[in-house]
């Protein structure tokens, strides 16, 4: 297929390589140009605007924020304004429900197909084309970009008609991750100040059939204090947290536990830890039962 | 072995079943004599005071809470009168991190031992003899105790030899449940208001490589609204927030989401949600949304 | 002097009319005409744009929210194109820091001076000049607005040189008494259902000489359950409540209490109570004791 | 009146020796008896045993927490033993709500009366006969303590006939207080991070009518951090804190500030900070906010 593909981030060149491989024709964009120049020996064309990357039968946006994605659809030379009736827009990123709900109605006036795809799954996923995908949109678009999806993800759930739920759906997938972490965050310090080892606290807890593996990720970071380098860093986690609150603000459905995250997550941000991993508010837990880090 | 059990509730039945069944010779005591009479045709005999069950090599206990297991030690005609010294008591309640100490203590100042052992698991699990068994103690203790808690328990992980450290981690156990219970019940509320249908959030949420057995479990309770009968009542539920709040102030370690928790069970609690599963803190998130259970 | 006032509503209708009784030549522009024209027999003129209101040597503005300011500022035929160099734009809404600073920022490039002055006071207050007015910008620029200023309100807080400083502080005023609202919610949901009388606790909290009027004005409402008409509506709170929020965000200072107040506020919200006055956030709390109202 | 005074820790003292300038004839207790001692010279008789204060008309408790009430009221020698039917216990202690209720029965069962009367204001307000009492307790008995509370204090409020109900609206003011200190303590460090003077927050908050004493003084202790040394210590705070949250849960109505409060306080006491006075909690503000102190 004749693919655009903008945003070549951490996240985007993985699921663009994997497009590449899958023999599709792409035409990338990225806002500093060199990354998309990595991929040309690869096969890849590079755009010069978001506008040249959306004229073929399917662009794909993963892209870091509300802000970006804004910029390369409602732009001057930007997708809107250049994508054919009938072609697909596929927003992988993790952006508002509100995003999401805008650009269907956009794309939809201008008679192009929307689909809101949104992933889990960090940068080593991308690149193995091992991510789950939330997928949201009319019934034969989905099918449409289903060889696509496969090509870049090891599993796809089909969410609903309506494309910004695929978002609500994200957003409580890293509600749930967060809450965890913040949980073990204040477990481990309850332990430490308990004089339970660390190591044996998540020996249980990774090691009984009620935990996931998610459970042992965070929880050997947390033990270990090991939070560097970040594999999804604490500020970005907070734009997560922010999303869950915008979404839950327009649905009055209050969140407190998303509340109490969003202060957490200030004060790491406050004291500096923006860049480690998002477990890092595990700190702040820590240092409020007065521990210091063990170096 | 010649043992006495103490406490023949829900979970306490079916844990000294089991070790009738391996071939031990049972003396057991309940506080309404007829549920140890239940057990009389399986080969138990029935004592007459919580002493008279602690003359053999070992005593175990699974009680209701703290006062109850404080009675049948410290009372009259009690455990800690009784026991032999070298002879060992296992205590396998949900009990306080003070308690534990206060036994570690009054034990040693007897010579008899003492090994702090609680379980994760339903009814179901200690029928089954699938417990998980947290259990800390000294470890020529723990040895001595090992055929009968395999006999009750599917794994056991031998936590500390600092009794009381094994009640911590039971705690943090419960707490890391209660939240993600919490967590899925406000995610759960926000999809409703939000057009997204309960069951294909849960499809994504126990669908993921990321997620656990209990995301399942208690996912299909929210998102199916079926409180009731109560797998673990609610407030049961309550009095563990409340045991790892005890933790948390003796620690000065804070936890916020413990403390949002309290709250939130002492709403269910003032609605009139005591005996549901303690799932339905689900209900009070949905009705802090404004939503009304679906009939 | 040769004044504009942009935004008629409850506060603006009372702030204009009284400067015009201070003998102050007075242009209005309102975006529903008719209350602008209710002035004309005082004595105003009427601005078909907001543009024609900023040709004088002030230009007051008193609006909703955020949009509407920056509407009437950055929209075509607005303020920020046809105030001279030196003419004053002072802001009285309450609005976010982020634009106080946005403003104090664009009217700076164009040589136009710009003042912040938020005000405390409800309607009434506004009507018989009895604002508290919390005044931030150049020291010669509020030189110049002094005799307005004191026109409008009872006493003026000169706050800082930095316009947006203003907003800070009007933001933790209202803060605190939202605060206050929420624990005399909470404490009369506990009194309640202890069996203490709400007058009784009144009585106490309102007598004291630690209290203030406000735990009188508010303790009353609470008392008695009176929420309508509303003196300051709660979902015009919430909007408060959100500001606060922004301002922790901006600043990297989380806000604990502001995030359960907006919890609070969309649960209030999601039930309808959008239109009572703000102390209505008392009625979740009693709520969530499982109280029901008096009739 | 021949009257019995239990408890001459910093707050008793003063209101012990404002009895004996009323002319009244006391006999004092204290378990270290130095401070007993020293009332000597102004007249009192100090008593070897609680029960030995308790012969009289009238016995006062002043003490410092339930466990000291308990001791001197059940234990050997105590008041319960002691008092004669138709004398009173007049209990002025800061405790909980159940071991007011406790006490009532106890008294009631042995036919001696029993008023609850817990008291704002600190220890200088105690030694110049300043407090602000807050009584409950059966009309004829309060008519007799009359004299009493009035060389004591400079208001009785008559709260109701049931003795606890005056614990319940003590625990609800010292909760405001703690509140009002926690919104500021997040106020300050918000203005703060924003550039705003402390000072100018202060003289605004404290300046306008809406606000109370109480904002003037905990916001100066706040905006000058001047924490040491304690009006009152920050680990009694904690105390009264935890009284809340016990009368919460019997009540079942939840307090989240108060929980928010708990978690603070307990961050507090783990940093170190126990012994400052309980506007301390406000460094945690600062602190969350990635404040230091100014030295």
């Amino acid at each position: 297929m004749n693919i655009g593909f903008i945003g070549l981030g951490n996240m985007g060149v993985g699921m663009a390589r994997n497009l590449l491989r899958a023999g599709h024709s792409l035409t990338v964009y990225n806002r500093t140009r060199s990354r998309a120049e990595s991929l040309v020996s690869e096969g890849a064309r590079v755009a010069a605007t978001p506008g040249e990357a959306a004229r073929g039968e399917v662009v794909i946006t993963m892209l870091a924020d509300d802000a970006a994605l804004e910029g390369v659809v409602f732009g001057e030379g930007g997708i809107l304004a250049t994508l054919v009736p009938g072609a697909i827009h596929i927003s992988m990123s993790t952006v508002s429900v509100a995003i999401a709900r805008r650009l269907a109605e956009a794309h939809a006036a201008k008679r192009q197909a929307f689909v809101s795809a949104p992933v889990l799954g960090r940068p080593e996923a991308a690149a193995a084309a091992k991510l789950i995908i939330l997928a949201a949109g009319a019934e034969q678009d989905l099918a449409r970009c289903k060889p696509l999806l496969d090509a870049m993800g090891q599993q796809t759930f089909v969410v609903a008609a309506d494309a910004p739920a695929a978002n609500v759906v994200k957003l409580c997938c890293n509600f749930l991750i967060a809450s965890i972490i913040e949980t073990l965050g204040e477990s481990f310090a309850l332990a430490r100040k308990s004089g339970v080892p660390a190591q044996k606290l998540l020996e249980v807890l990774a090691g009984t059939p009620m935990t996931a593996p998610l459970v042992k990720t965070y929880g050997t970071i947390i033990a270990e204090e090991n939070y560097s380098p970040a594999g999804f860093a604490l500020r970005l986690g907070l734009k997560d947290v922010r999303l869950m609150l915008a979404a839950s603000e327009s649905a009055e459905a209050p969140l407190p536990i998303a509340s109490l995250l969003r202060d957490h997550f200030l004060t790491a941000l406050a004291r500096g830890y923006g860049d480690l991993d998002w477990a890092a508010i595990a700190k702040v837990a820590a240092e409020n039962a007065g521990l210091t880090p063990r170096s």
